[in-house]
This record gives structure tokens, sequence and C-alpha cells, in this order.
């Protein structure tokens, strides 16, 4: 590696400083150790402002392809692990800028022509953003896809639905399933108004009034692929807005996360026994043998709590801040980061576990039967059927449920006299037709509905709506 | 006001229970104390459900007219402050379904046919957040309004632009003004979406597994006059995205409200006094006569905190919560109508104060030059048109300004012998141009910056957008 | 009820004001909607300062007597549902100065002398608080005793223990029920400490400097039984750390509270059956007669979240709000005024919850059964009394284990034939004595441990903890 | 450095499992990467528990002394950077018995007798935060002695006391100063509390359960000199209480030093310029040579809302969790290390910032002239002096600064003809005497108030309460 010249320890805004900064101010004010993330974004934007630069005249072509092979040559530095950091040089920006005029001598620093920090790292991290999303967008698909696969070979399956972790209703496996495509399917969408609120160029605001130069915008706009350029360059440089987007929009997913991961959990446990995990997914217990533990579940469970505080905190940091630029905003960068971790391993961890996952057939119907999930079909049977008033339908079920309690029973295994002490509308094929959970299931033939057709068709929706994920250019 | 009547003591899920509610249950469990705010959004979706039970053969042509007649009493009795609520009953689904059978009988009963509470509040939450944002918007488009005209009389007023709350260089305060205006419409733009994500038709989910009849839910959805019905009912029961959507939007527009705030409490100060405020908008002290506090200003930045808290409560109310429905869900409605309620009065607030603001444009040229806030224009001169290195002309400005500084002067009024004491080149007629606030700011002559010329672009930019605006039909 | 005077519409700080206030600054501005809830607290330091007032010759004996029988008066009014509350007089502290001269005249005027409403509210809500406090607290005892009260009933209970909500451990139900009991009981020494936290006397502090007034303020600590006056009349105007150490005693509460609402609602699942909860505390579905929802359960796991965002709402208000009194506070009131509603009915929720509930034992027993809850047991078993190394013993229960889920048998029911093909250490009495959930729990004999002596010592420790506790005087 | 054995691969919990651990799985569960942190604590919490291993009779002497080697070596191995972190080995605790079992044979596994992580992971944590507080407790003293250091420097210096950041009174700046010390000496006491909350021996607990040997839990309390045991081995498992308080006083403290760091950011602008801060705390601008930011306090303003969102992040993570320890639990160690870093850098910063400030004394007295800040006593000397009503004297002031802020005078500089327009008795040195700010500073002669003699009694009470401090052991 190469050595550290002895200059990079006076700050490049010395000028009228007696004092030397104090080691408390040095060790508070270095972002290096984190905004290094951003050294891609950084050279990328510096690249274009270059390329800007010599086209407005102000950097020559020769001048132009020294900056454009130093900042190549930086990037094989770090890249490759030969870049010195140097928590003097305090962040990602002063880094490349000092290394560029090492590198090049004093063409180096007419890159920071008609360029200031503050509209350099809220260009970068715009760019940033973007760069995470368009990584993790085909993520999120693969894990749509995970689910509408695992839903085609579910429909056949019926499982308990739940409110207040009660016994409800029949549903199909399927049905269960694509609740949550269509949840993600949100995130997705959510996801992409926040790459949206990131594709604006901000370069040319300068520290916050715009710059002294006949800065190209609508050029670098171009060079760097994006849509717009920011109409208020006071707005440019203090708007964090695409950060709180993407924060809330992992959020969301977060959200969602830790709902079906609560419900594997559960779904898990011995006293349910709904679904299996793959063991690869699972950890045991040191001195218990036979636990299977859904630590995966559960990290991704937690870490919605993380995402969740990401936001807060940069909600906490923003509010109050006056314009345009405070040093408060250099904290930003780590929320992001770290919500962008998250993100992408909680995707990632749910796509296996929805993918390794196997229903327990047999411990669904058990529940459903115990959970006398059937009883309002019965008790709509009456009304349609029998022409029993429905309060009075109502009542007749209800005692019958309390005597199958009382016997330890359920209403498929209930004894027919015992059904008929309470009507004699309780006997009969009829009943048992009337309490299937199949039959119950297909009753609810209602667009959006848990009935076998109405799966079918929600199959196809889903696959049509990846199709045209799939079509969104980032 | 009608007497109650006893039965409505027994809950209408009473059925199978022996025992009584404890008093603790009845009182954590009642919500018409605050839910009681749905009551137009319940009758409609009634309504709706009704009309679309006549249609497909459940209710017949009668009975559909005696509960529109008995819908329309009811909210009549509630406008008119003559609708008894009943803990007992406790929410506002069980109030209308009750009062309506109190009022046209057992029909009144038949209105709850293939429809469930999860669905119901579901809806009502989705239609209340629309109507809400039917109200808000037209505030938020005079807020935009507002903006603009004080922006179109500000143009040729000269403040300073402050980062790190030091003086950093002169802005047109049409270009401060506007900024606010960029970050609103982001607002209004997010709260749209917001609307989008509430505008689903999601009766026919029922419970959560759809429902037992052949629903006509695209009757309905196109008589609540919404653009899609949900595609999965469990999906529809459990989802409060929307609610999260419009929370995040309102918070948005709290933020950017406190920065505004702060700095409007800053700048009124005694020490700034950039801006005043009219007495009709602030308030005095009892003790202290000269007092003229910017509480309203104050008030906007603490309700930020509020609606941001809104957010988190929501947010860690959904986090780990099971499918489908559980009753955790009840309380997602209050920190929902706070905010809407916080958003609308933040809206109104921040209209009249900036409406009734006045730039103080002598304090504001006095911090501006006390500021130095044309040094860097002063170093740039020295650079283009005398010829002097980058860093020389950064460290000779550097130097005149800490001399003005000794000499409790600035860069106006300190002596022309002073100057000449440090360069040559700090004299003549080129060094008044080279610090003219003026001329600082029309350099700034970029798409987005504080020239003169960019300014009057930019409110022709915001004038179209407002138009725009005005367009968008909710 | 009295007549409104029309005078009551200038404001108090009138003054120098020309303009009048504007509709939004009244509405956003009123307090009193909220904070009338103080007037009891208001009117007992308004006596104290009164009394202090006569005691400095400020006020003569026949005007004090004017003054007490005035706030009694407005007692009797506010109580009785006959004081006028009006919106123009802003906020508590104004109504009952405003209405004391109404009845007493001038003299009403004089109460404000040597006093501010900034040293007035911060008072006003310390006493608050620890009222509170005073009347939550007895709750919270009663809490205490309920959960040993059930723990003594319950210690031949076992049950299954979980982590990752997977079987473990064999426990008694005692030592789980004791659980909370020492969660509860730090939080009852969280809430002392805030309560301590607001026991100081910081009339006398004026807007923020002190008062132009030989005050007496020890006399004024005495009066209102306070053990502190405060040391800074800054710092007691600006501090509210007092609300934040309540808020968080709360959520922390809250956060127990949710933990054991989850189990709650995990435990009466139909899957799980560990507990029953009575008919009282639960709900039905008006369309599914079998369902028994644990409600209460659910809403108070729901104020955990609203809870923990007042906390975090109040600490959003307080970040970056300069001294010394900034309006913005006026909005603290409203999440420490829904905290202390929510901590109380949670705490009686809570109460009726652990008092009602039942253990289903058999229930239990299977599933401590069917989770292989002594499975290390079995392997310590092999390795103490079969001395055979750890790790093989391990290894051995590991295969037992696998066996029985093939057989979908358990240890206690798997053949011997089927032990004995893995190790010929699985036969006889020693392996049953092995595996007995009694065993399993008697053996955790350790200070804190689920054996039956350790329950027992627990349980009395328990009762003297109590003890103490009502010894403490507030 | 060691090379790595391949049975590291294998997982301790391996037994049962067929499959092998996904990559995501590896990637999410592991924690080495920041529970590393532990090393120290997790290495004296096992030194002890050996030790009463060894006392209990389950360690040899001779197994005992093997241990205490092997824990020394890895203590010297980790320092010095030659210990080899593994991510297959997940977390600190397996890295260090596995370490130990590399060096010492199968004696290294004995360590792991009659503990479980669970109780493990508690103890640890809980010694760490001791460990912190040990160590942070003194640079807070070290800033309530700058604070009282400073405050003795500057009694006779009088500055603006704001209200709504309106000028209101003159307060001497040993009060503004020592205002803060209160606040921060209540976080002082707060976290002392937290180290209580922290100060228990939870070894013994296991699992959840406690342990099947009879493990001395005294001997361990004594040999890691704490106070007490855990009462209830479930809870001392899954009890996060400790944490919460350090997170909750580090916040307390954070908003403390936010609401300062705002004061000094506005203070140090041009505008107000009531303060300097040192060179070596500010940072200049690369574009701007006069800019001198305060970085420091704007970076600090920063960390408050990093630190509330740690609290908050923590809080939601434990909402809702069931007993006894769930993986969630991991990632609590994240949000508690940064908030160490943060607490303990902010100490540091704040204290350099109060020690270098220096109160700009001309400008200070230009804000309070210009801010009326004594008409409040001018309106007082006509009541007590002039004998005039009150309400009277309140609008003849208020119309004398009506007239001063038409003729941009203040009420030294208005003519005495002007005045006497207004009122005969605003004539004369009685009416200097009354604006006086030193007179209206001493006025406030009550306890707690800004007079000179109260403040120098404050002076003494607040080096009598460090002492006093210094005297706390922790």
């Amino acid at each position: 590696m190469y050595p550290v010249k002895s200059r990079a320890k006076k700050k490049l805004w010395g000028g009228r400083f007696d004092g030397k900064t104090s080691s408390v101010m040095e060790r508070i004010g270095e972002s290096i150790s984190f905004d290094k993330r951003l050294y891609k974004q950084d050279i990328r934007a510096g690249l274009a402002h270059a390329k800007m630069l010599s086209r407005i005249g102000v950097l020559s072509a020769e001048e132009f392809r020294q900056i454009e092979s130093g900042l190549a040559a930086i990037t094989k530095e770090i890249e490759e692990g030969n870049f010195r950091f140097i928590p003097e040089l305090e962040d990602i920006h002063m880094h490349i800028e000092y290394r560029l005029t090492e590198l090049k001598g004093d063409v180096g620093k007419k890159l920071h022509t008609a360029r200031s920090r503050n509209d350099q790292v809220a260009q970068d991290v715009r760019l940033f953003i973007m760069d995470e999303i368009k990584s993790i967008s085909p993520l999120l698909i693969t894990l749509l896809e995970i689910i509408v696969s695992k839903a085609k070979n579910s429909v056949e399956i019926i499982m308990p639905g739940f409110t207040h972790l009660q016994v409800a209703q029949p549903l199909r496996a399927s049905h269960y399933l694509l609740s949550y495509f269509w949840a993600f399917f949100r995130d997705f969408e959510r996801i992409r108004i926040a790459y949206d609120s990131c594709d604006s160029m901000v370069l040319g605001s300068g520290a916050l009034a715009g710059v002294n130069y006949k800065t190209d915008r609508l050029f670098m706009q171009k060079e760097l692929g994006l849509s717009s350029s920011s109409e208020n360059s006071i707005d440019a440089v203090s708007n964090r807005d695409y950060i709180l987007e993407f924060l809330f929009a992992a959020s969301q997913f977060m959200i969602h996360a830790s709902r079906l991961c609560e419900e594997i959990i559960i779904f898990s446990s011995v006293e349910f026994g709904f679904i299996s995990l793959p063991d690869s997914l699972t950890t045991g217990s040191s001195i218990m043998p036979q636990k299977k533990n859904p630590d995966i579940a559960e990290l991704i469970r937690s870490k919605s709590s993380r995402v969740i505080a990401n936001l807060n905190h940069v909600m906490i940091l923003l509010k109050g801040l006056p314009m345009a630029y405070n040093r408060d905003l250099q904290e930003d960068k780590i929320p992001l980061f770290d919500t962008t971790d998250q993100l992408r391993i909680s995707i990632e961890g749910i796509s296996e576990m929805i993918s390794g996952l196997e229903f327990q057939t047999k411990n669904l119907e058990n529940s459903l039967k115990k959970g006398y999930a059937t009883a309002t079909d019965l008790a709509d049977y009456l009304v349609s059927v029998k022409k029993i008033p429905f309060r009075e339908a109502h009542e007749l079920v209800g005692r019958l449920v309390s005597v199958c309690v009382t016997k330890e029973k359920n209403l498929f295994d209930i004894g027919e006299s015992d059904r008929k002490k309470i009507s004699e509308h309780f006997s009969g094929d009829g009943y048992f037709s009337a309490i299937s959970l199949e039959n119950s299931a297909d009753k609810k033939d209602v667009f959006g509905g848990t009935a076998k057709k109405r799966q079918i068709e929600q199959i196809s929706l889903a696959e049509r709506k990846i199709k045209d994920l799939k079509k969104i250019k980032f």
C-alpha cells in the first residue's frame, strides 16, 4: 500500500483556523468508517461531473482523461483492498478527492469545481438507494414466485384460518400463502415508489444556492441515467424524503415479514404442528436434543423492530432541523445502510422458509375439527336448507358445540343420538355435507375467497402480476 | 331521545356464554367513544351492501327500502345529536345495526347477511381516509398557492441562506420559500398515493375466508366509486398498510412543517429578526408585555412528534401480529383519527403563517453582511478575474475575514486601506461588484439556483404544477 | 350555569396586540379540552401559593379567605358539572383564575402574583402524576397478590416451559406465574422512582428566572407535602424528566403485560389449550358460535404499542428543544394522560385474567410428552447413572426422539423393544424415573429453580416482598 | 495464528439434524461480528462458574486449573488480536468454549456443565453494562465539574433567558449553565439506577427452569461481586429490563444534551453571537472561508435521535415476546453497544464544548436591551413604587415598548421626552434602576433564582453534590 503523505493531516477547510481539531471532534466527526460504502456512487457521480466540466470547458480533454483514469485507479484500489482510509480525511468524498490529487496532481482538486459536499452526498445517497433497490427487487420477485409456486401445490390442503388466534374457518393453504403474496406485492410497489423518489439529479445545487458556473445539469442527468433534475437547490441539499421513503417501504416489508414469522413460529410449535421447517433452517439446543427451533423466523421478527427503529431514527433526526445542510445529516446513512442489509437478508430468509416449509395435513385437519371450524356452515345450513330462523340456528349450533366440548368430541365424531337430542335437523347426510371442510371452503365462491376455483383464479392473477413486475425497468 | 331497550344489554354474540361480561372487559372493549366517527362511512358501505343484497335477491325491494330509510333516519339522528350511544353496544357497527333493528324490525338484522365486522371495519376505515384526504387536499393546494404567491412578491428580497445555522450564501427569499413548495408538493403526491392505497373494495371478504353468498363485489365496488376489489380475503381483513401509508405521508408533511416552524421560530427571534408574524398568530405573556411568541409554530413543531409517534404506534401494534383479524387492530383508529386532525390544523396553521409573515429586509441585509455571505464570491472573483490560484484566493479572503472580525467590520465597511494591506486585488469597483449580494445571487444561474431569472422560471414551474394538481380527481 | 361575560374574550396577555387572534390559532392553541383534567392539582397548588402569599403579607387574611372560598366554589362547580369551559380562555390555569375573579373580584387576579404559568403547569403535572401513582399502586399490589395467590394453588401443576416457543423443560405452574411477579415487582419499584422524580416543589421559579418576591418556597413545599424544592428555576420550568420517567415505567409494565398477553392468547388457542379464561373476559363471534376470543389480552397487547409510542412522542417532542419554556410542551400532557388511563385499565385487566384463568392440566401433560420435555433429563440420567459420556448420551437420546417422531409416539408410550434397539439403558424403572415430569422439575433444586421446595420458598419470598411494598408511603 | 480445525464446522447442537445449515441461516444467525465485545464478561463469568463447579466437586482442582489457564490464554489471544473468529461458531460463547476445548481438551466442554447459553448471555450483558457504567460515570462527573467550574466564572455575566426563543428575563450565565448541571445530575442518578438493575447473579437459571446440579449460586454471586441473585430462573433468562433501563437513562442524557446542543448552535450563530466555540471544536467550509460550524453540537444533537431509536428498537423487540428465551433477543446487543459508544463520546463532546465556550458579553447585553428583558421589572416598579394598579402598569409599559419598536430604540436609549409622553413615571433615576439588568437579576432572590447570592448558594450546593457522587462505589 502507498504511504500516507503528511499533508493529509491538514484539513481541506483549514484556512483561518489556528487551533488543532480536538481528539473528540475527530472521533465524533469521522464518517469514513461507514460512508466508504458510497465509494462507487461517489466515483460514478464524480465522473459524470467531470465529463460535464470538460464539456463546458472547465476541464481540458487531457484533464478529464487524467481524472477518469485516476478515478478508475481508485476504484481498483478500493475493490482490491489497497486503498488507505485515513480518519483525518473524515469522509469518502475527501478521501477520493485527496487520493485523486495524490495520483494526478492539482487537476484532482479541479474536480471539486462547481460542487459542494452538500450536493455531492445527496446525489451519492440517491444513487446508492437506487443501486440497492436494483439488486433487492429481483430477490423480492423471487420471493413472490416462491409463494405462488408453493400456493400452486397447496390448493388441496385445507387449514384453519384464525381470528384472535382462535380457529375460525377452513382455508385452502394456497389462500393463506397468497395472502402474503399481496402484502409483499404491495411492498414491491412501495419500493418502486422509493426508487422513483431517489431518481433525481441534484448536482449543481452547490452548498445550497446553486453554483457560479454554467453547469449543464441536464447533461449530468442523462449521464447518470436519471429521469429529472431537482427544481430547487435549497431543497435539493436538505431533502431526505427519499431516505424516509425507502426506510418506510422496508419497514412495511419487515412488518409483513414479522407477521408471517410469528405465524411460522406458532405453526411450527409442537402444539400446533401445522408446518415443519427443513433442518437447514432450524437450530437445535445444546442440552435438549429434541428441539428444532425456528430461529430464522425469530431473527427476522426481531429485525422488524430494528428496521422500524431505523425509520424512527431518521424521522427524529429530521424533526425540527432547519435548512439547508446540517451536520446532523451525516448519520442518516447509518440506519439506511443497516436497513438495506436487514431487508436483503430478510427477503432471502423468508424465501427459504416458504420454499422449505411443509404442511402437516393431519394436524391441520385435527385442529379444524377441534376448533369447530364449520360450526357457522352448519348454522347456515339450518337457515338455508332447514329454513330455521338465523338466530335460532345460531343457538342450536351453539348448544351442539357445548355438548361436544363437554364430551370432548367434535362435530365429526359426536354421536348422532347426541346430535338429535338437540335437534332433529342434526342428522342424515345433510349434516356431514354441511360440516365438510372442503364444502365450507368451496362455498366461499367469491372473488378473493377460499373456494378452489377462486384459488386457481387467484394463482393465475398472481402469475400475471409477476410477469408485469418483471417488465419494470429500474 | 328515544328510550334504550333492555335487550341492548345482551351481546349480539352472546350464544353459548353463561357468565356476564366483566366491568373491566366492558371498559377496555368499547370503541364507540372513538369509532362513532366512522358512522358516515359505515352507513354508506352498509347501503351499498344492502343494494347488492337486494340485487342478488337476499333482500326484497321492500326490505331494501326499509333499510335505506332506516339508515337515512339514523344518519339524521346522529347528525342532529339525537342518537343514543350505549357502551354495551361496543362499536359503531353494532350501534347502527341495533338501531336499524329497533326502527325497522328484523329486516335490520338481515343487513348483516354476507358481512362480518372484519370486512366492514376495513372498508369503513378505507372510506374514512379517502374522505379525509378529499377534504385535506384542497387545504394543501391552498398552502402551495400561498407559498407561490408569497414567493412572487419576494423575488427582490435577498436573505441569508444557512448551513449549520451559519450564514452561508445570499438567497432570494422566493427561493427559500419555494424550497418548501417542493417539499409540500411531494407530500401532496405522497398523500395521493395513500389515497390510492385505500381505494379498494374489501366487502365480501367476510370474517376472513370470503362469504357463503353469491356476493356481487364488482357491483359494490362501483356503488362505492372504488377502483378495484381486493384479491385475497384474508389479506383484505388483516391488511392495514393503507393506514400506515397515510400516517407516513402525514409524518412526512409534519417533518417538513417542523423544519419550517423551527426556522420561523429562529427567524422571528429578536436576535435574528428576519421575519415578523402578524399579531393574530402570536401570543403575549401575562407578565412580559413585550413578548410576541410564535406559539403556533411551536405547537406545530410539537405536533410533528405526535404524528411521528402515531406512525410508530401503529407499526408497533402490527409488528408480529398473526393473521387475520386480531382485536389489537381496534385501536389503530385512535392514532389515525388524531393524525387527520393534527395534519389538517397544521396545514391551516402553516398557511396562515406563510401568508402573514413579513420579511424584515434591513435585518436580512445586516445578517448577510455580518455573516460574510459573499466571501466565497470574492474568492471566486480573485480566481476568475484576477487569475489567482484557488487555494491562494481562498486564503487571502480568509485573512480579510479575520481582519474584519478583529475590527468588528464586514466586507462592505472595512476600509480600503485595510483591504489593500492584505492584497492589492481588494480594491476598486471590482471589489464591490464581487461582494454584491445581488450579484452573488444572480451568478447562481443554474436550473434550481437562486438567480433572479431562475426564480421567475421556478415560479412559473410551480404554478404549472399547481394547475396539474387541481386536475387530480379524488 | 352562570352566563359567560364578554370580557372573557379578551386575552389576559392582550396588551400591545392590535390584531385579533386568528381562528386557527384559537383552535390550535387551546388546551382546555384536555388540561381541565389538572383542575384539582391546579387548585391545590393555587391554595398553597395563596397561603404563602398571605403569610408573606402579599395577601391580607381576608383576601386569602376570599381566594380559599372561591377555589372551593370552583372545585364544586367543576365536580358537579356546572363549570363553564370557554375555549377563548385556553387552559385550565386561566379558567380558574378568570372564574375566581368573576366570583371574588380583583383579589382573584392577585393570586397570580409571584407566579407564572410556566412554574404553575410544571407543579400541576408533578402533582397529577403523584396522585395517579397513589391510586395506581394499590392496583399493582393487588395484581401481585393475585399472582401469588394463583401461584400457591398451582405448585402441583406441571406445565411446559418454552424457549423459541418450543417445549423445553417441565415447569411448575407456580414458577411460571411468579416469573411475572418479579417483572411486575420491578415495575412497582420503577413507578415508585417515577413518583420520587415528581416529588419536588417548583413554584417560585416564575417564568424561568425566579420571582421578584420574597416567596417562601419551603413553606409551599411543606404545604403541598413535598420532599424538596427545585434547585434551579430555569431547569424547574423546562425539565420534563419526571414525565419521561413515568412514561418509561408505564412502558416497562406494558411490555411485560404484552408478553403475558401474548402467552395467554397462545395458551388459550384450541391447539395449545393450556388455559381457559372465564366467559366474562372473552367474547364470541357474531357468526361463529364456538369462538371464545381472548380479546382482553389482545387489547392490552395493543395498548403496549400505544404506551411505547406515548413515550416516543414525548422524547421526540423534547429532542432539541431550547430552554426554558416552549409552547411545544403544551402537548406533553396528552400522551401522559392517555398513558395513565391505559396503565390503570391494563393492570385491572391483567389482574382479572390471572385471577380467572384455569390451567387445563391434561393438555399441559400432553404437550410435555409430545414435546419430549424430559429428553434432557434422560440424557443426564445416562451420564450420571449409566456413566455414559455426555456427547454419546446426547446422541442416543437424539436417536430415540427420532424414532418416536417417526412412530408418532413419545418417550412415555414408545415400546420398550423400540427403546432397547437403540440402547439397553433405555429400559427398566430407571427409564421412567428419568423421564418423569415431576422428577425433572424437582431436580431443578436451586434458588430460583422449579423444584417444589424452591417454589414454596419463592412464594414466601414474594409474600414478604408484598408486605414490604404495602409499607411504602406515597 | 493457529489453524482452524475442520470440526469447528460441526454445530454443537448438531445431533439429530440431517440437513446442513443453509447459507442464509448462517449469515442471519451469526452474532460473533458484534457479540465478541462480550468476551471479557463471558470469560469472567465463566471463571466464576468454573470455580463454583470445582467447589461443588464437578471439576477437580486440576481441571479447574486447566480451565483457568485456558481462559487466560484466550483472553490474551483476543486482546493481542490472535484469536480466530469463525462465523460457523456463531457467537462469543461458542467461540470461547470451542477454543478452550482446542487448547485443553475435553475439560473445556465440562465448563458448560450446569449452564446454558440463556443464563450465560444474560449474565454477560449485565456485567457488560456494569463495566460500561463504571467507565462512563467518571466522565459524567467530569462534565458536572466542568459545568460548575464554568458557572463559577460566569456569575457576573448577564445573559438573556428565553421562553419561546424570545428574550424573557435577564439571567446570570452561571444560572443558565447550572440548569444543565441539574439535568445531568439526574442523569447520573438514573444511570446509577440502571447499574443497580444489572447487579444480579443469574447463573444457575439454566435454559429457563434452573439446573440439575447443586449449583452454589451465592458463591458465584460473591465471586462476581454482585449484590443479589435472581429469584426466578424463568424471569432471569427472559428479563431484559436492565437493558431498557440503561437505554432509557442514556436517552434521557441525550435529550438533555440535544437541548444544550440546540442552544449552542443557535447561540453561536452570527445573529445571536452569544458564545464562541474554540477552533478545535468547529469546522470550516471548503468553499466558504468565514464559516465556523458547530458540527460537534450538530452531531451530538443527531446522536440523540440515534439513542432514542435504540430504546425504541429494544422496546419493539420485546413487545409481545413470549417467555422465556427467544432468538429475537440476540439483536438486543446491537442497540446496546451502539448506545454505550454514543453516550460516551457525547459526554466527552459536551464536556469539551462547555469547557471551551466563551460568552460574548457585548452581544448578550445588546440582546437583552433589544429584547426589552426588563420590561416586566419596569411594570413591577410602577406597581410597587409608584402604586399603579398592575393591569394599568402592564399597559403603560406595553405602550412604551411599542414606541421603542417604532423608533428602533430600546428601554435604555429611548429619550426621556418620549417616555414622559406615555407616563410621568418613566423618568428619573428610578426608571434606570428599574430597568437595570443586574437589578432585575438580583431581585430574583429566591432559592433557585438568578440573584447573585443565590448563584453562589447554588454553586456550593452543586459542589457538595459532586462530592457526594464521588463517594458512590460502583
